[in-house]
C-alpha cells in the first residue's frame, strides 16, 4: 500500500476497530440515563477519559471529548479568550498554524481582538523570543503547535509555554500531528488532538483545559462534556479513539525509529535522484515520519496525478493544488518554494519497500510533469537594459520554468524583468534565486501585474 | 430487553453497523484529497447525502452533515439569525421545544435579541394562531419541533409554516424525534435531525437549509460541509447514518402500526391497573412509539430505579429525577401533573411480550414507591379557619401527599394552605386540584417560601 499521508488521517488501528465494535453493543444509550444501558454507557466513557488523559499527562476533569481536533480548537480558543476578556483581546499565534487555529484567529479579528502573528525561520520554527517580543499586558491568549503538519518541524513548545507563564499568559497548544507520539511536554495551559490523525476514527477530537486557566464556554449552554462540548456524546467513537491511543503509545518509541530511518533516506535520496528539488522543514527537530520537498519547474497537482496513478497517496502545500489557487501559508511563511510541493507522511507500520517503491516511481513521475509543461518557449524581448520575460496569465510553475530558460541569455550583472499575475511567483521567483544562487533585486507594480527582478551573479 | 427509551438514544440499527463497518474499511481518509482513498470517501459521502436528501425531501445541495442533532440546532439557527439580522433580531420558539433550541434561543438573548416563546395547550401541541400572534416585523427565525420529545405530540408544522411564509419569516423544524417516521411535510425552510435517534451511530446530525433562505454560518470559517458545519467529515458514521435512515423508512409505515397498538395499550390500562395516574400528550396527533404518564404520591428517581430493577429503562420528565431539581419544561408548559412522570418511547422492533411485562410490573413498582413514601404524617394544624399543611423543606411528592392527607379534614367549601418550598409543588398542586375535582384559589408568598390555597369542593 502506497498511503503516505497520514497527516491528514491515518486509517482506522485494529484496536481501535476492535474496540468500536464492541462498543457500538454496550455504549450505544445515553449515558446521562440512570438505567442499565445508560450505566453502562457512561462507565466506558468514564474509563475512555481517564486512558486519554493518562496519554495526555492531565487529570480526567480536565480533557473533554470533542466531535473534531478542529471543534476542539475553535472552543478551546474562543473558551479561553472569553475567559480572559478582562484581561484584553490579544491574541498570538505563529503563522504557520493549522487553518483551525488561523480561522479562530480571523474570528476573534472579525470581532474586535487583534491577532500577531509569530514569524518562523527558514526551517518552519518559531523561537521561544519571538513570542516573548509579542506578548503584551492585554494578551489573552497564545496558540502554538505542537509540530508543523506540513513539513513535520517540532516546535519549542517547553520554552514558549515559560515564556507566556512568565507573563501569565495561557499558551494553547495543537498537538494534533504529535499526539500519538508521545505526550507534550513543558507548562502548556490548553492542549487540542484528535482521535483520526493517530488512528483512531474520525468524529473524535479532544480538548484539556488545566485547572486554572479562566474559561468561558462559547455557544447555546448544553450540559454535556462539562458544558464544553455539545451534542450527543459519541462513546462508541471515544471509546476506541482512546483505545487506539494507548495502542499506538505502546509502538511509538520504536516505530520513531524505524519511520525516522525511512523518512531519512527519502530527505537524502530525493534531491540526489531527481535534479532542482528542494527538501523542506528542520531537518533535525520533526517528526519521525513526515518529510517534505518541493520539485522546481513541476505543478503539485499534475505531480499529484502522476503519483496517485503510480499507487502513492501523498498530498502538497503547492499553488497548484489548492483551489484557492494561493500556495500554503506554511511555505509561504517559512519563504520555501512552494512549486511542486510533496508531503509524504507515513502512517505507523509503513513498509519499507512501499517506500523504496515510491523513490523508485518519484524522478520518472517529476520528468514526465516537467516534460509536459517544458514545451512553452518563453516570450523575451530586451528592453533597454533588462531581458523582459511575459509571464502574465501564466500559473505556477510557468512563471519560474520561463525565469530559468532565459537567465543564461543576460550577462553575468545582467537583469531579468519578470512580468507575472500569479500569485505563487512571488513566492517561487525569490525562492528560485536563492536555490540558483541568482539575486532577487524586488518586486515592482507593472503596468498589468507585477514586475519580479532578478540579477544574474553566476 | 425492556428497553423504552428510544426517544434519548435508539439502539444500532443491523443496517447500520454493517454500513459503519464497510465503510470503516473505504471511507476513512480525507474526501477533500484527490487521491484513490480520497476519492472514495468523498463517493461515499457524496451517495450519503443524496440517500438523506431523499429521505428528507430536499436537494443534496441543502443539506450538510453535522457532528450531531444540537449541533445541527445550534448551527441552524444561528445561521439564519446572523443570515436575516436586517430584518431583526426577534425569535419565536414553541415553550415545549429540546433544550439544543431553547438554550439557542438563550443564546440569543444574551446577545441582544428578543424572543417569544409560544405557549402549548393541555396536550402539549401548538396552533397556528400562536405563532401568527406572535409574529412582528423584525422576526427573524420561527422554530417548531414535528413532535415533542417528551410526550409524543405531532405539532401542527404545515400550519406554521403556512403563516410563517405568508409574513416572509423562515421556519426551523427540529425533527429529531419525527425523521425515521417521514418526511416533514409543509413549507419548512430549515430542517434538523438526528441520527442516533433512528438507529444510525451517534456522531451525526444533519441541517437542511433550503435554497433561498439567507444563511450566514458562525464560528471560524470551515470549508467542510458547505462552510456549514466545522470539522473532519466522519464519513464512515454518515454512511451509516443514511443507510439506516432508509432502512427504518421502509418498515416505518407497518411499524407504526405496530407500535401505536402497543402504546395504546399502555395509554389505555395504566389509568385502569395503578390508582392516581394521569397520561399526557395529545391522544391522537401523537408519534406511535411515545407514551407518558404522571403517577400521583410518587417521586420519579424512585420509580424509574424499581423499575430498572424489573428490567425496563424509562426515563421521566419529573422534577425528582433532573439534577437542577426542576420539573420538565415541557410539563411545566402543558400544566400537567411531573410528579411519579414515566416517558415510555419503544425501540422500532419492541416485543409485545415485554411491553406486556412492563404493564405486569408497573403496578407493583408505583405501589412500592408509594408505600416508602406513604410513612410521613403531615403535621397539620388549623389556624383560623384554614387547615394548614406545613410542607417546608420537603420535595415532590410530599407536599401533594400531605395534601390529599387532610383534604378530607376540612368541610367542603373550607380551605387548606400548603406551605411549600419546593419548586415543583407550584406546578403539582394545581394539577392535582384539576385531577381530583377541587379548587387551586392561587398562591402567596410566606414567611418562608409559598403558600398555596386548595378549596374543598367534594
Amino acid at each position: 500500500m502506497g498511503y503516505f499521508d497520514a497527516a491528514s488521517s491515518a486509517p482506522l488501528h485494529p484496536v481501535a476497530r476492535q474496540a468500536l465494535l464492541a462498543s457500538l453493543d454496550e455504549g450505544w444509550a445515553d449515558p446521562a440515563r440512570l438505567y442499565r444501558e445508560g450505566r453502562r454507557a457512561r462507565m466506558l466513557l468514564d474509563a475512555a477519559r481517564e486512558a486519554a488523559a493518562e496519554a495526555v499527562g492531565c487529570r480526567a476533569d480536565e480533557l473533554v471529548f470533542t466531535s473534531s481536533g478542529t471543534r476542539a480548537v475553535h472552543a478551546g480558543a474562543a473558551g479561553v479568550l472569553a475567559g480572559r476578556r478582562r484581561v484584553g483581546r490579544h491574541l498570538i499565534v505563529s503563522a504557520v498554524e493549522h487553518s483551525s487555529v488561523l480561522h479562530s484567529a480571523d474570528a476573534h479579528e472579525a470581532a474586535g481582538g487583534t491577532v500577531t502573528q509569530v514569524t518562523v525561520d527558514r526551517g518552519g520554527s518559531v523561537d521561544a523570543a519571538g513570542y516573548g517580543d509579542a506578548l503584551r499586558p492585554d494578551t489573552a491568549l497564545a496558540c502554538l503547535q505542537s509540530a508543523n503538519h506540513e513539513v513535520g518541524t517540532e516546535q519549542p513548545v517547553a520554552e514558549v509555554a515559560d515564556v507566556c507563564r512568565a507573563a501569565g499568559v495561557p499558551l494553547l497548544v495543537d498537538a494534533a500531528q504529535s499526539l500519538g507520539w508521545g505526550r507534550v511536554e513543558g507548562g502548556w495551559s490548553v492542549l487540542t488532538g484528535s482521535a483520526h490523525k493517530w488512528g483512531g476514527p474520525p468524529g473524535v477530537g479532544l480538548l484539556v483545559v488545566r485547572k486554572g486557566v479562566r474559561f468561558a464556554a462559547q455557544g447555546p449552554a448544553d450540559e454535556r462534556e462539562s458544558g464544553r462540548a455539545a451534542g450527543f456524546e459519541n462513546v462508541p467513537a471515544i471509546v476506541a479513539a482512546a483505545a487506539s491511543l494507548r495502542a499506538v503509545r505502546a509502538e511509538a518509541a520504536q516505530e520513531a525509529v524505524r519511520l525516522r530511518e525511512l523518512t531519512e533516506r527519502i530527505r537524502a535520496r530525493v534531491p540526489r535522484e531527481v535534479a532542482d528539488v528542494e527538501v523542506v522543514g528542520d531537518p533535525r527537530r520533526r517528526l519521525p515520519g513526515i518529510v517534505t520537498f518541493s520539485c522546481l519547474y513541476v505543478d503539485g497537482e499534475s505531480l499529484l496525478h502522476e503519483l496517485d496513478r503510480a499507487g502513492f497517496s501523498v498530498s502538497s502545500g503547492s499553488s497548484c493544488t489548492s483551489s484557492t489557487l494561493t500556495p500554503s501559508h506554511v511555505l509561504k511563511a517559512m519563504g520555501v518554494l512552494s512549486e511542486g510541493n510533496v508531503r509524504v507522511s507515513l502512517p505507523f507500520g509503513a513498509a519499507e519497500e512501499d517506500v523504496e517503491r515510491f523513490l523508485g516511481a518519484l524522478p520518472g513521475a517529476v520528468a514526465a510533469v516537467r516534460r509536459t509543461l517544458g514545451a512553452p518557449e518563453p516570450r523575451a524581448a530586451v528592453r533597454d537594459d533588462v531581458l523582459v520575460v511575459d509571464s502574465l496569465g501564466k500559473r505556477c510553475p510557468i512563471p519560474v520554468i520561463e525565469l530559468a530558460r532565459v537567465i543564461g541569455d543576460v550577462p553575468v550583472g545582467g537583469l531579468v524583468r519578470v512580468l507575472s499575475d500569479d500569485e505563487a511567483a512571488r513566492l517561487d521567483i525569490p525562492a528560485w534565486c536563492e536555490m540558483r544562487g541568482q539575486e532577487y533585486v524586488g518586486e515592482e507594480p507593472a503596468e498589468r501585474g507585477t514586475a519580479h527582478l532578478v540579477r544574474r551573479l553566476g
